[in-house]
C-alpha cells in the first residue's frame, strides 16, 4: 500500500529576472493509523497490546508508560502486572495533567525521562493512557522525541474515545492560549476499550457523550436515534453490556474518522466537526473553571439549533425533538454567560479562524448539515432571547 | 499535482478473539517545498520575496522576522528598507543563537512574540534570516506555533545554504543532546543568496565547504572536478563571480534534494550523505569548543577514504587525488582527539542508530559509493595509524 503511493520528483528550474535557478521538492508519502476497540486491555490473557504495539523483531519488546495519576490509582496494578507477565521491558511514568498544566514544563518532563530510560525511537514506543489532555501532551511530546517516536495511545475517557485520541492533533497551552503550541501527527495505533468509561464519574461521561450527539446531529441520524433509544440507561451503563453501545461507539468513530481523514493537516475550513464548536471556545475560555469542553460545545450544539430553526434550514419538529434529547441526556442547553454579546464575539473569533467566512455548520435535517455565512446579530440577539425564554419556561 | 495524489480511505474490519472491531485511517498527502536562488534578495527592486513569501490575496502583507543577532548588524537596514519600500507590516526579533543556547527557551522567546505580533498562521510567515542553528529553531517554532505556521528560510551561511537550511529537518538540542527535540517539516519556501558569503569568515565558508566535498565525492564527479578546478580561489571568491560558482552551488543543493526528497522522514537507514557522519559525531562532541560541524565531517572524510582505500573499494589514485583537495581547499584531515578508541565509539553508536546495521557509506569511485557492513577493529586501527603517519610526514 504505502510503496504504492510514496514517490518523490525533484524539479529544476532555470532563471528569469531576478531568479538564478529554482528546484521544487515533491514527496508524496502515506500517514496512517489504526484505530483497535478492544475490551479489558489489561487482562494477561488479551493480547491486542503485545500483538499491535510492538515491532515485529524477535528482540526484546520495550516501551515507556505514561498513566494518568487517576488513572493509574484505578488500574496501576493491572497494567504492571500485564507488562510483568508479558516479559516487557517497561518503566511507568505517572503524570498528573490538568488544563491549567497542560504545558511545555510537562512535555519537557516526560522527555528526561525518556533519556534516563533510553528508549530507542524506531522499535520502542510510547504507551500513553489517560484522557484527552494526556494523550495531547504524550502524542507531541513523541513527535519532538528524536523527530519522531511511536506513541500508542489509550484514551480512558468517552472524549478521549471517540474525538480528543483519535485524531492526529498534538498540542499543549502556552501563553493563556489553548493548544497555542502542537503538531498534526500520525503518532501511533489507538486502543480503544469501553471498560474503562467505568471509573469516570456522571459529568465525565457526558462530557464526551456532548461530542457523540455532535456527530450524530451533523451526520449520523441513526446514531441519534440510537441515543435517542437508549437515552434512560445510556450514562447509567456507561456504554456497556448492550451491542447498541457497541455499534454507538463505532459509528462515532467511523463518524470522525471520516471526516478527519480527508483534512488531517486542516486545511479545508469549512467542516461539519465545527458544529459546536462556534460559540463554544469563548464561552469556556470565560467559564474555564465551572465548564467542561463537552458543557460548552453543548451549550453551541443547542444554541446552533435555535439558529438553524430561525434561518428555517432546520424543522421545528426536528429541533425540538434534538433539544428534547439534551435534555434527557443531561447535556446542558445554557449558561448564564451566554449573552449575545458574547456569541458574537465567538462567531467573530471563529470567523477570522475560517479565514474570514463564518462556514457555520446546522443540521438541516436530524443527521445532515448545511454551512451558513449569513449569521447576523439579529439572528444571535433573537437565539438568546429565544433560548432565555425555554429557559425560564422550564424552570417555571 | 496536489489534487492528484492526496486521497484517504477509512477502512473498518470487524471482531476476532480479543478485538471487538478496528478501523485504519489512510491519507496520502503531497509535502513539497521550493528552493529558490537569487542575488541580492533585499534590494529593493528584487520581487523574489514580495512574489514567493506571501499569499496571492489582496490583503495587507505581514509577517514576523527573525534575525540572526550578527546578521542584523551588517544585513539590518537593508532588510528594513526592504520591507518599508514594500509597504510590508513587519515586525524584526533579532536572535542571539549558539549551539549551546539552541534550546527549547528560544522557542518559547520567539513564540510570545508572535503572539504579540498575532500572526495570523495561514498567510504571514515567519522569514528566518541567519544560519542553520535560526533556521532550525524558527522552523521548529513555526512546525509548533498553531500547529503550522509557514517558515520562509534564508539560509546566511554556506552550511546553511547547501545543507542545514534546504531539508525538512527541525531541532533544538536538549539535556545536552544535540536535535533531541524537533520535527520533520516542510516549513516553506527557502530563499537561497549567495551574496550573504561575502561577510563569511573563512571558517565558516570552509565549514560549508566540508558538506560540498561530501556531496562531491560520494556522488557529483563534476562537483569534485569543479572543486579541483576552482581550489585557488574559491573560498577568496566566496563561490561569487564565476558561472562554475553557479554551478557549484547547484549541484550541491540537487544533490542534497535528490537525496532528501525520497527518504524525507529518514525512514531509510541506507543514507550516502552519512558519509562523513559516521565518526563525526563522537569527534564533534568531544572537541565542541574546537570544532566546527563541517570540520568533524571533513576529518571523518578523510578517514573514510583511508577506509575506502584499506577496503580496496577506492584506488590508490582517487584517494590520493581526494585528500591532496582536502589539503588545497584548507579542509582538516585529522585531530589529535581521534584515536582507534574514539572512533570505533563514533562506529558503534552510528552503527545503534542504524539499527545495528554499520550502513558505512564509502566512495568507490570519486562520485560514487557503495554501503560498506564489515569494518573490523583493526581497519580503524590500520586508518588511525595511516592518519598519524600522513600527519607526521607532512608535518615534517
Amino acid at each position: 500500500m504505502t510503496t504504492l503511493h510514496d514517490c518523490y520528483s525533484v524539479e529544476e528550474s532555470g532563471s528569469d529576472n531576478w531568479i538564478q535557478h529554482s528546484f521544487v521538492s515533491r514527496t508524496v508519502k502515506e500517514h496512517s493509523y489504526k484505530i483497535i476497540e478492544s475490551l479489558d486491555l489489561f487482562d494477561i490473557e488479551n493480547t491486542t497490546i503485545t500483538h499491535n504495539c510492538f515491532g515485529t523483531s524477535g528482540t526484546k519488546k520495550r516501551c515507556f508508560v505514561v498513566v494518568d495519576d487517576n488513572v493509574y490509582k484505578i488500574y496501576g496494578l493491572a497494567i504492571e502486572s500485564y507488562f510483568n507477565h508479558h516479559g516487557v521491558d517497561y518503566k511507568i511514568k505517572k503524570l498528573q495533567v490538568s488544563e491549567s498544566t497542560k504545558s511545555i514544563e510537562k512535555v519537557l518532563e516526560v522527555v528526561s525521562e525518556l533519556d534516563n530510560f533510553d528508549l530507542s525511537r524506531r522499535d520502542e514506543p510510547i504507551i500513553a493512557i489517560g484522557g484527552g489532555v494526556l494523550t495531547d501532551i504524550c502524542s507531541l511530546t513523541a513527535n519532538l522525541y528524536r523527530r519522531s517516536t511511536q506513541c500508542i495511545k489509550i484514551p480512558t475517557t468517552l472524549m478521549g474515545q471517540i474525538d480528543a485520541g483519535i485524531g492526529v492533533k498534538t498540542g499543549i497551552n502556552f501563553n493563556n492560549n489553548k493548544n497555542r503550541l502542537g503538531t498534526y501527527y500520525c503518532s501511533g495505533t489507538v486502543l480503544i476499550d469501553r471498560n474503562f468509561l467505568k471509573s469516570l464519574d456522571n459529568r465525565s461521561f457526558n462530557n464526551g457523550l456532548a461530542e457523540i450527539m455532535k456527530m450524530a446531529l451533523i451526520k449520523e441520524k441513526h446514531l441519534f436515534e440510537l441515543l435517542e433509544k437508549h437515552k434512560q440507561n445510556i450514562c447509567k451503563d456507561r456504554l456497556i453490556g448492550k451491542q447498541d453501545y457497541s455499534t454507538i461507539i463505532q459509528l462515532s468513530i467511523k463518524a470522525m474518522l471520516e471526516e478527519l481523514a480527508p483534512n488531517l493537516w486542516e486545511k479545508s475550513l469549512t467542516r461539519v466537526v465545527d458544529f459546536g464548536h462556534t460559540f463554544s471556545p469563548v464561552v469556556e475560555m470565560k467559564a474555564v473553571l465551572e465548564l467542561q469542553h463537552g458543557e460548552a460545545v453543548s451549550i453551541d450544539m443547542a444554541y446552533s439549533l435555535l439558529l438553524a430553526r430561525k434561518k428555517e434550514i432546520l424543522s421545528e419538529e426536528d429541533s425540538t425533538r434534538a433539544l428534547n434529547l439534551f435534555v434527557d441526556l443531561g447535556l446542558p442547553l445554557d449558561h448564564d454567560l451566554c449573552t449575545s454579546e458574547l456569541l458574537i464575539k465567538g462567531l467573530e473569533d471563529s470567523t477570522l479562524h475560517r479565514a474570514g467566512n463564518q462556514n457555520f455548520p446546522l443540521p438541516e435535517n436530524i443527521g445532515s448539515s448545511v454551512f451558513c455565512n449569513n449569521i447576523t446579530h439579529g439572528d444571535i440577539d433573537y437565539i438568546v432571547s429565544k433560548m432565555k425564554s425555554i429557559g425560564n419556561s422550564s424552570a417555571a
